[in-house]
């Protein structure tokens, strides 16, 4: 195979709720394919991992190109080094696992492991909403709070591999709250359905997303205010309801900011959707 | 003269009480003189800081060498641009002052401007507590709170100037209230008396100081889990009363950190003490 010059990756997206996985040739996406991510244990989990990459593979094959390499994003602290998942709290079965080896064995292919959110971000800064700027903080509003920043062409790790946490922020000193404990009690694991309540009127849905709204844009003032990014984009399921917090959000985060210059900070939502990990987990090979 | 190869320079520190200068050979301090700052009006400021510079240049004449260059910091928000002082909370008789234009016209030396906090950090990264190592988050806790990030081998400043300030992230979303704020209420804006009574056994003083060491700690977990630097310096007045507060500073900042490998970050006192600010203006220069 490899009759052309075509180079495909596939890459995969794993969060507490969905995987998705995308054939990618380096600009636009050929195929894709999504499954809810399974809770149970670590071998079905692996099944559905093979079954969310089989067809993407099998698409290739009609192609005439062998697809070599393979981009995993997943919800979890990593161990850089040792290629382990150290803490995945919306996957458990995953703790502790050394996902690239599992991999490795199943697949045959070369794997590349990051955190969904340094893939989505890396996607964004890329080829989505934050193209133009070579600053860029990204965030993640699902089932979770991720993020990760772009900076100097790659994205920042930190020190000892713990930077980029907004979901971290502390909210509240005094009882050591913070915004993502806040954000799940506020949204009741269940973000999807709080906003069809809101839409439908129900005052304290609206109202609990205003607080969010709220508490989020004080979260990006304080990140402008160490770090002063260029532009913030923001994605994950919950911006699919961002006109019930972005406007919030926004005033609520100009209002905190100390420079009068970094208050003209850009804040967009995610221009490759729901896509965007899985697109920047395959980009872990460009 | 300059019969020598000597290469002095002098660097200021204008902090919102007291202003330093040093004049520097680029390794040790070889004059120091303090003065309090002036507060009632711009022409009694310059007088008083041709007053401070008047002996360090006295001092360099004895050695025979000629100073060309003078680094000055001062504890505002400056355009780095238009070479102006936009916000001195501290010394409101400076806003706005294109204070670079002023000092051309009165000292005839090669001037350069930056924040307080950028001074502090530059010389404890170079030569202080933090010469080890290549990632250093300096704060300084004095009349207010400032902060700057060494990285890079520069000072960071953000997209739009506005980077490094963690005196402004907010310790209660819900009220708004930011760490800064909260500082001047707890200590009453006179740290060292505060500290005076700690000593004495005052209770209230004592609890105080434990309730800021705890914001504190929350404050530099939230920088770690933005930016994760390899060491964090603290400086300024308030950390000669650090036994009052830091090791609990420490404890709420480990807990409320998320990477457990960047738990490990190093927090510690500044090395090069009151001068340090005025020792960074001078290294603007080198």
């Amino acid at each position: 195979m490899n009759t052309t010059n075509k180079n495909y990756t596939i890459g995969v997206d794993i969060g507490g709720t969905k995987m998705s996985a995308v054939l990618f040739d380096g600009a636009k996406i050929l195929a894709d394919y999504t499954l809810a991510t399974p809770k149970d244990n670590l071998e079905h989990f692996m099944i559905m991992l093979n079954a969310l990459i089989e067809p993407l593979l099998d698409k290739a094959r009609q192609d005439q190109v062998l697809v070599k390499n393979i981009g995993v994003g997943v919800a979890a602290i990593l161990d850089y080094q040792e290629k382990k998942v150290l803490n995945a709290p919306n996957i458990p079965l995953l703790n502790g696992q050394k996902l690239l080896a599992c991999l490795e064995t199943r697949l045959n292919l070369n794997i590349r492991l990051d955190n969904d959110a340094n893939c989505f971000t890396r996607a964004e800064a890329k080829i989505g909403a934050g193209k133009k700027y070579k600053n860029v903080f990204g965030i993640t509003i699902g089932t979770g709070i991720g993020g990760a920043w772009w900076f100097n062409e790659e994205i920042y790790l930190g020190a000892h591999g713990g930077a980029g946490e907004p979901g971290w922020l502390v909210i509240d000193y005094q009882n050591g709250i913070r915004l993502e404990e806040a954000y799940h009690k506020l949204v009741q694991n269940n973000p999807a359905s709080l906003a069809e309540e809101a839409y439908r009127g129900d005052i304290l849905a609206e109202k609990f997303y205003q607080e969010f709204g709220h508490y989020l844009g004080i979260n990006l003032a304080n990140i402008v205010n160490i770090i002063d990014p260029e532009i913030i984009v923001l994605g994950g399921a919950v911006i699919n309801s961002s006109d019930l917090f972005l406007s919030k959000t926004k005033k609520s985060m100009r209002s905190f900011i100390k420079s009068e210059t970094a208050r003209k900070i850009k804040v967009v939502k995610s221009s490759l959707g729901e896509k965007a990990g899985a697109i920047g987990a395959a980009m872990l090979f460009s």
